[in-house]
């Protein structure tokens, strides 16, 4: 069996016939660098129409950089190639390798800036592996993040063609809106035809962290049937993948036979795809998990690249019924086991987490995984609150979301409108990013985030002064803001207009507030 | 100056030209009714395509049964009126007062099967002041509904024209399109033009209880200017309104002149119309609020009606900046003694809650609330969790909301993506509504709500079950769940079909996952 790789990146004849991808800044914003000892780190600069402006994370890459020269056939420049590269401690070439070596690497220092956090306490905590970079040393083009409690929240938009749809062109413009506005990272989870070409075209012109799933590929060249699958034919794809720059894998190993059973009376079984592959495999051939037997090796390959550890949830709930169960937990427990191992190979780990959870149990999963994890970083899928509201789970997760990351979730994995019923198109990536970017903001506010109320605060001051524009620009969704607003006052002059539809012009909260808080502030002057 | 009644509701001339709402079955569901003493509670009966049927709670009135004979211009049937109406108790003919005297009226017992439970837990929660049942005496085509946080959380919806967009006709629609996807309770806010004759279409067709501000309506009959209400205006509204049937009112009695200095330094100041209407009244008068210094003469038309307080938050938080604030708990305490006043005139009480929350502060909400106003029903607004995503303030709020009624809350008031930007229409309107049924039902999940996860097991089951039908039909939106699955993969075999467009025919884990099930059952059964 050979890795097949269906084509060269750069092989015209194989190329998509037109590609296309979002461009411009996000309106009222300008691309911002803030530089620092030769490392230039991107912000969104939003100019407020008082004059002032307001210096925002920044996700989207050079696509929104009006200066930037871009060429999609030519990938994004690889700027970390000539960033400094410390030699491997113990052959690892990790962050966490060098993060324990007491090295400051130019990744960490770029992420500091970007927080806006001393780079000690990036280095701390990845050190002890409380957070993690994504950086595969095949991957130059993307701009560093980190992945941990003790910052911003961050949040993963799915994206990915099957065998019934999406081209590679779409799949990219996807890439880039999705980056647009605000995902921290990206997993390409093509199952289709050209799985390897749609993935390099993706990694190329990606400026955030690229995650995979490797048995997903690994399964299309066995023709999709899961008991063919073999280590050695794993192992080839992780490198074919690592080589190509992906910066963290989804890998399964936690699934053990001894766990299957655990399953068995659930409302809706094994709902993880990597779940269900590997349970079939250690069924068919009455054994362990290869991807548990060979975990060491892949720890070497992973440790080579410093690619990073998703250990994946094959054992998830797929529904509230089946929340924090015994085969869920069983997992956790195997997964704490494996976060050990990788981590004494230098590589970094992240763990993943459902799924599907009920309010109330949400916080345990949190507690759970920090204990038996050691603290690696937690990066879950949303959790779904309920189950009863398909074509609006991005909702349904976004409150889940929202819990477990103000419990210490350090990424959340987006839910789009389309999660149960079909593949989502761009207009799903981006409300399935937004909502995540609500759930995400929500928790850094509840977490107290040094600079998280900034922005509520700066929006709410433009509402409450009627500077509309402002209020639009501030907003996570300024195209759709202004767009709502307009649909009942068009008219230019009401973005200035000291009121607005919903009350009209004579009857207006927000101006009588203003009255009253300029008599207000009298009677304080007043009062005894 | 007088009542300005703008027409006869029976008056032809008058009446909207056109008038027509949505009919119909929701997809997938027939009404079903319960037998009971003499009483017809509706039900949702969903039918399932392997023969069983699940029936879920209705808030769509008669306008979803097929057979009922519906005239809009004549109103829905008046059912109520031919109930017992048992004689009033020291003046209060309010379900409170005949709760408290141990009475069990037709509306408790209603209620009581409505929900699933024993009719004394109605009882004696109505009597503890708990919980309350909004039955105005003349709105008697209302079904009974109950709003306690040992019952179902309920949600409201807001319509209501302004003076820039909307007409009558386009509010009755709004009514029973959010009464269809579950709106428990409507709120007329209309501001504009003929408020009486909108209020009248409304009350008069709406299956659930009618709630309004009455401010609203007095300020547009002295042209807009707050300073010239007066008590008599006031009164004399608040009784126009009371016969035309409103269930519930809010008035903001809690914003008292010495409330006000403590808004000054807010970023947003006063945010509720409501509470700036007052406040500037209180500040260009030098006296107290009229609706405290005359809150007992309200209780006293109140309770002839059986209307309910929803005592208003005017000074809740308008931003994450103002939250749990000196104001808001200020006012907050005023309304634990309204609550009182209002309880021992045996008048039924709801307390309105904020507003802009960020996470972490929003349990002590609900503890304050709870202690200040003796477990009088919370009613809140959202909140929402952060302000920085205007046109998506249905999920910033969802999530809010989801968690404050995880802490208490009995019923929440819904927020639609037009918030801060203009008026809803019929699209946002739905969207709103489900966004908030989904926080609803996750509470009721979280509190272990009997019946809640009955369909979150029915829909996971034809989930795993590929049972697609189903799956939309038992959704909080069939129409949207099948329109967004049938984008991808139109075909009507698809319905039945063991694979969807995630993963393609080969390869879906939902299949894998049923051989793996019934592979690990026998492995269950092998165990020793």
């Amino acid at each position: 069996m050979s890795t097949s790789v269906d084509a060269d990146f750069s092989a015209e004849s194989t190329a998509p016939a037109s590609i296309g991808v979002t461009r411009g800044p996000i309106e009222g914003s300008t691309k911002h660098y803030l530089e620092h000892h030769g490392l230039r780190i991107p912000q969104r600069r939003v100019h407020l129409t008082n004059g002032e402006h307001l210096d925002l994370y920044d996700t989207s890459g050079p696509y929104t950089d009006e200066n930037a020269d871009l060429d999609l056939h030519a990938g994004l420049p690889p700027t970390r190639q000539t960033w400094r590269r410390p030699d491997p401690v113990d052959g690892a070439a990790t962050q966490l390798a060098w993060a324990r070596a007491g090295v400051i690497t130019d990744e960490m220092a770029f992420v500091a800036v970007r927080e806006g956090c001393d780079v000690e306490l990036v280095r701390s905590e990845v050190a002890a592996g409380r957070a993690v970079i994504p950086a595969n040393r095949c991957h130059p083009e993307s701009e560093p993040m980190i992945i941990g409690k003790a910052f911003g929240v961050k949040i993963n938009a799915n994206i990915g063609n099957s065998a019934v749809t999406s081209s590679i062109a779409e799949e990219v413009e996807k890439m880039v809106w999705a980056t647009r506005w605000g995902a921290d990272t990206i997993m390409d989870l093509s199952t289709g035809k050209d799985i390897h070409l749609t993935r390099e075209w993706i990694v190329r012109n990606s400026p955030v962290p690229v995650g995979t799933v490797p048995i997903y590929q690994a399964l299309e060249k066995v023709g999709g049937d899961p008991t063919a699958l073999t280590w050695e034919l794993y192992r080839d794809t992780v490198i074919e993948q690592a080589e190509q720059g992906v910066d963290y894998m989804t890998v399964h190993a936690g699934v053990l036979r001894a766990h299957i059973p655990l399953t068995a009376r659930r409302v809706t079984g094994i709902v993880s795809r990597g779940g269900a592959i590997m349970a079939s495999w250690c069924m068919a051939h009455r054994t362990e998990s290869f991807l548990y037997t060979h975990f060491a090796e892949l720890c070497e390959i992973f440790a080579r690249y410093d690619i990073t550890f998703s250990l994946g949830d094959g054992l998830r709930p797929g529904s509230i019924a089946d929340a924090n169960d015994a085969a869920q937990f069983a997992e956790l427990r195997t997964l704490g086991e494996l976060t050990a191992i990788a981590k004494s190979h230098g590589v970094q780990v992240m763990i993943e987490g459902p799924g599907h959870v009920p309010m109330h149990k949400i916080v345990e999963n949190v507690r759970l995984e920090e204990e038996l994890c050691d603290e690696a970083p937690f990066y879950t899928l949303g959790p779904l609150a309920t189950d009863i509201a398909p074509a609006y789970d991005h909702i349904t997760s976004a409150i889940g979301a929202a819990m477990i990351a103000q419990a210490g979730t350090a990424m959340l994995c987006y839910v789009t409108p389309k999660e149960h019923l079909g593949l989502p198109n761009r207009d799903d990536v981006k409300t399935g990013v937004i909502a995540y970017k609500i759930a995400a903001h929500a928790a850094d506010l509840a977490k107290g985030h040094p600079r998280a109320q900034q922005r509520d605060d700066a929006l709410s001051k433009a509402r409450f002064e009627f500077r509309w524009t402002d209020q639009f620009n501030l907003s996570l969704d300024p195209d759709t803001a202004r767009e709502f607003h307009d649909e009942t006052l068009p008219a230019e002059p009401a973005k200035t207009a000291h009121f607005c539809s919903m009350c009209g012009p004579k009857f207006c909260s927000m101006r009588i507030s203003a009255d009253v808080r300029a008599a207000a502030v009298d009677l304080t002057l007043e009062a005894p």
